[in-house]
């Protein structure tokens, strides 16, 4: 998972690199589309699909502004999965779920790259979160990577509100087929619920009810339904929800009691 | 092969669920980038290439729009492959080409995941598909997944219709170098030319005799020739004949027996 | 390697291809949005990264303006690494720093696919080039696919140029972050600076002086550094070089030592 897109061979020395320790690992690409150094937009995307993952993979994550200065490059245990990433947050919505067991500092140069005489220090995710990735999928374990970090960086977590009358939340991802999904989960809908219905705004536009699947409103509108990460996701059936109402990421969401 | 994009997550964690019932499937990627919820490129991808990949291949095809909808997830075994799509005529250039010994209903829950409590049904790629997939490439049998599947639906196939003078087609795919292909054969052609020449017309315009290869027209000239999936393609040498003649997926296409 | 693009089956098919050939060949995308025929920019993006794959690994690099003409598609052995590609001067940049032991022509048909009756001739990237990396990557030997090939074609090499007083070069890439990287290596800098320091100038605006990583700019900042790949990069902290300073592929950039 990174924000290097794929015009450039980034992704692949990445590759290369991990295939030369680990010959044998299985390479999945999450998505490389990330909006160049948008920490929280690739916190957003690990946090919608590393529990899918087999237990024990190894998600490498490199969104990483601070490339060269004094971040830590950090290796992390939590929920059965291994995570590598630069200490800036983008693991804050996995260990909001998945409290770490360890995380450790990338300091043991042994597993880092020896870059070539010459190459400079702009791109640690092939000299060194790629080659603790691929030690890290043979097997090699967390702790003799570097000592322990205690307090890893956190990002200010957007939050959903709550309150007698509603939850109020904001869109956290909008994907390729324009669906605005928020950071308002099933549980807090059918809390407010309890039992009766509920009718969602977003941007203060009226959306109407919760359908179950796009296919249950008509083509064309606008509809509100639980997307497939447990979220309320604002969509239109068979069109792009993100065109139609002229909203996107951080646009207010809110869901009311219905009457 | 999806619609999905790979800006998001959706093609990544299909692949982690792949690979958390199948560890050793070779995940290969034919495109992500189908305009969303068109059927009908879909079909027209997968049928020109299918054949070339090694028999005993799964193939799985989520261009979904009527997910959760009551439109049958299917699989399906035909020439020598597998396929595991929604019934909603993805696979009819395929079938028409190969028809299928068996075709079922993905019913049986065993081989779908889980859905983790709250999350919606808005992602059968994940939920459904894909684990079927993996399960198929493991070697469960076909018939394990489901009843029997009589009449899939099938698309309305766009053909190109011959007489004494010509062969009429349309524009089918148009690819990333602007390349138009239609939906007329070699074999027509062939037929209409009887050992004479022909001459190609694209939306009413002559584009000339055919070549062999695009280094046969002179640089920067519109040619037509015969696609590597043998149908009558309309290129510029060096070019975008789709920029040049402003033509795109439906448009004219006729040959003529030459005077 | 390509120019491909993603949004049809060409690499997809070629990967297919490769597996009924080679099973357990672990496939990397290095980049397939090369932009279309263009051998320099192919040629500079796999110099850029093939010394940090596996020895052994087979690069099959298809930018090939010239399919269906008499360019002769190649293989070769340099630097520990096999390289398939037509004989256009992709490879240039390679063998500039790794000479080739062995290079030869893809004569043999028995190690390319058999086209499907009626299919074209306009992709040697599936029928010669995709079978011949995966024929070499079982372990087929270079010498048994065709005769020799005593002098590849060769770009002429874009150079620095080097006097008393600095060294021009050019922008060669330009990358995803809108950076800047030049023809201009370290060694070059080094010699010039003498332990002095030098500035740069791009497109004759003055860049600076040398920092070492991105972080040490200010944000928003125009910097000049060292890359990963060891040459003169003109970067932004956090955007885009290109972007900024309205400079792309060829445009020149000059180092002086400061006076």
């Amino acid at each position: 998972l990174t924000d290097f897109g794929t015009q450039d061979h980034y992704v692949g020395v990445m590759k290369g690199v991990i295939l030369g320790i680990c010959p044998d690992a299985a390479l999945v690409d999450i998505t490389h589309e990330v909006p160049p150094q948008d920490v929280a937009a690739a916190a957003a995307e690990l946090a919608a699909c590393y529990r899918y993952f087999p237990t024990g993979a190894v998600f490498l994550v490199v969104v990483d502004p601070g490339v060269g200065s004094a971040r830590r490059p950090i290796a992390a245990e939590a929920g059965g999965f291994v995570f590598v990433a630069p200490d800036n947050g983008v693991l804050t919505a996995v260990f909001d779920e998945a409290p770490p067991s360890r995380v450790v500092t990338l300091a043991e140069d042994r597993f880092a790259l020896r870059r070539p005489p010459g190459a400079g220090v702009t791109f640690d995710g092939r000299d060194r979160f790629a080659p603790a990735a691929a030690w890290l999928a043979r097997g090699e374990a967390l702790a003799a990577f570097g000592p322990a970090v205690a307090a890893p960086v956190r990002l200010e977590p957007v939050r959903m509100s709550a309150d007698a009358a509603g939850v109020s939340g904001v869109v956290v991802r909008v994907d390729r087929f324009g669906n605005l999904i928020t950071n308002i989960d099933r549980a807090a809908i059918e809390r407010l619920a309890g039992g009766g219905s509920v009718e969602v705004e977003a941007d203060g536009r009226a959306i109407g009810d919760l359908v179950r699947a796009y296919a249950d409103a008509p083509a064309g509108a606008v509809c509100a339904l639980v997307s497939s990460t447990g979220h309320l996701e604002v969509a239109v059936h068979g069109g792009s929800a993100a065109a139609a109402l002229g909203l996107g990421r951080g646009s207010a969401v809110r869901v009311r009691r219905r009457a």
